[in-house]
């Protein structure tokens, strides 16, 4: 079931870290090892498993060489797109 | 001392969270009723003494009436004018 609009959506979470960590070409353990972030943290919340922390966000984000902000509009397109 | 650029700060987080509840008019306990998040998190996340989850970033967006991605871009700002 989607969420409503505007909700946290877990899936969309995961999609777009997901997609971003692709799009810089790192797999989960280089982004691991650059991030500081445990491997196991990575897979989880690639699979929606568990929600990050502000501050994971702030990692990732310049892991991928993206604001986080940038980051977060993302997981908001890929949320509305996914309840279309 | 300030955090380098582009790193988690957790003191322009509290300012931005706790600016932006004020900016709706909205007191800690009727946030926390708004949000569904407990009194003494919000608290804690206003003093920077708690990372927010990304669900409390979402939950705190929507009854201050901000997109997330909004709220983060008003935390990167204040995190550079901190070090400015």
């Amino acid at each position: 079931m989607s969420p409503n609009s505007g909700d946290y959506d877990a899936g969309a979470v995961a999609r777009t870290l997901r997609q971003a960590r692709l799009d810089a070409h790192l797999t989960q353990e280089r982004l691991a090892q650059q991030s500081g972030l445990h491997p196991t943290y990575i897979s989880l919340l690639e699979r929606g498993r568990s929600v990050p922390s502000l501050r994971a966000i702030w990692l990732i984000a310049r892991c991928v060489k993206l604001r986080p902000s940038t980051l977060l509009a993302r997981i908001e397109q890929e949320s509305d797109a996914s309840r279309a």
